[in-house]
């Protein structure tokens, strides 16, 4: 039995979609348990209720006995709790995997720098909800259950992490991000307008100087302007990147969408093996 | 005779928005020259011309006899052309006075650090707009001529600049970013939501440890969100001021309206000596 504790670090989940993840995996993945802590459906204003709920959430299934922790939902919240994690949990081995993406990439930044947890990039139970979310969900639970076809596919042996772009621009210089030095870098957003990301591009290629690489994942729902930006998005990536004196590898399989791959952090051959 | 030149490093304005402050300069201020750089009122796409046009206004500006460049309008896009100012400029005398806010804080950023200009954060031409927008443009021009009594009030003769929110965490870690080791720091925000502003006080606190102090400007057109924040805006500044042990000093008088104060960067004693 694989042990998958779940919690909510920045926004709730409502209690029929986490039913509908449990069906599936009951029906699909016998070897696999899943764990939804109340704390998921907790409603406190903007949050999946207060600070301090979602750190003992968080921290209840860090310290269980469950082979991962598995974040419900993203949306904005983990940030405010990253540095009360790192304090907790610094120092411990980390067997245990964490997975998720988009404003969960807080805390698995801190966890791979530290070494507290495995950071894992994918799909989380809130993407039941999107078309072709039951796909998004069979992927992270194929993840879980040892299967390896999810994976996000440039994946080339060399160290890799993968951020929605703000969340890796709001890291940038904290105690929170790793150093990135000869990693590849994989970068997504969701609705921000072509200049913010423009603007954010400027921000995070001035931080990584001297990783191995940018990958560009989905840029989607980009707001209208009230007038067009004149670059394409690629192109503005390209730039940011040539400046900087990084290099643009191309693009990556990831966003916020159904299709969103995975991407463990670190290098993948060595997280291959100790993970499979 | 004080002579003022004037460009646009991010967005144009319109050339009867330059006739109004002239107009206003010509009747109430008639030691100053105003010289509209012709690159104001070039539209290129999202921004006041491609990079190279606003990068060469911006220096024929610096390099002419001009004892103030005056930023037209800030917008998007002083950030793409700081890393080629900063090449141009380093390394000169810095006695010109350079004046803007909003976008246009890379640039006084980036000048402060680099000593080539006496960084003023205050109104500029485009406030002409606004309502009461004479009032800003008196306050300015009262500058240039020698007045200070459009001054923040709360000035106390420590260093102090004054950025727009996300220009100063976008500038946040970057080569263009002065030391603010014992600095006050105003900062205000328009037009971004709360969690939004939330997530940026994460980032800029974690980077300005060691300030003085930090002030709140004025926070502006906050969207609704789909549901309430829960918190104050000052009580999110307090907070994360607390958290990353920086005193929180109170208000300061900047933001996004026509009530906008002047805070030139530096020592204001010094500044004062040296401007006056």
């Amino acid at each position: 039995m694989f042990r998958i504790a779940i919690c909510a670090p920045a926004t709730p989940i409502r209690s029929e979609d986490a039913a509908r993840v449990e069906g599936l995996a009951r029906a699909e993945f016998p070897d696999l348990q899943l764990d939804f802590h109340p704390q998921c459906f907790a409603d406190g204003g903007h949050f999946a209720g207060p600070d301090a709920m979602r750190l003992g959430a968080l921290l209840a299934c860090a310290n269980s006995a469950a082979d991962a922790v598995w974040f419900a939902k993203g949306g904005y919240g983990s940030n405010r709790i990253v540095a009360q994690v790192v304090e907790a949990l610094a120092g411990r081995e980390g067997k245990q995997q964490w997975l998720g993406y988009s404003d969960c990439g807080y805390l698995l930044s801190a966890a791979h720098k530290h070494g507290f947890a495995r950071s894992i990039y994918g799909p989380m139970p809130v993407d039941i909800r999107r078309e072709g979310g039951d796909d998004a969900i069979r992927r992270a639970l194929g993840w879980f259950a040892g299967h390896r076809e999810g994976l996000e596919p440039n994946l080339d042996g060399r160290p890799t992490v993968a951020f929605n772009l703000i969340t890796l621009a709001m890291l940038c210089g904290t105690r929170f991000l790793p150093d990135l030095t000869g990693y590849v870098v994989m970068v997504e957003e969701v609705a921000e307008h072509l200049y913010a990301i423009d603007r954010l591009f400027f921000h995070v290629t001035e931080h990584l100087r001297g990783i191995a690489g940018l990958r560009l994942g989905r840029l989607s729902a980009i707001p209208e302007n009230d007038r067009p930006f004149g670059t394409e998005p690629e192109d503005v990536v390209r730039d940011w990147c040539e400046r900087a004196g990084i290099p643009y590898l191309g693009r990556a399989d990831i966003g916020h969408d159904a299709a969103n791959r995975i991407v463990p952090f670190g290098p993948f051959g060595q997280a291959q093996d100790r993970l499979a």
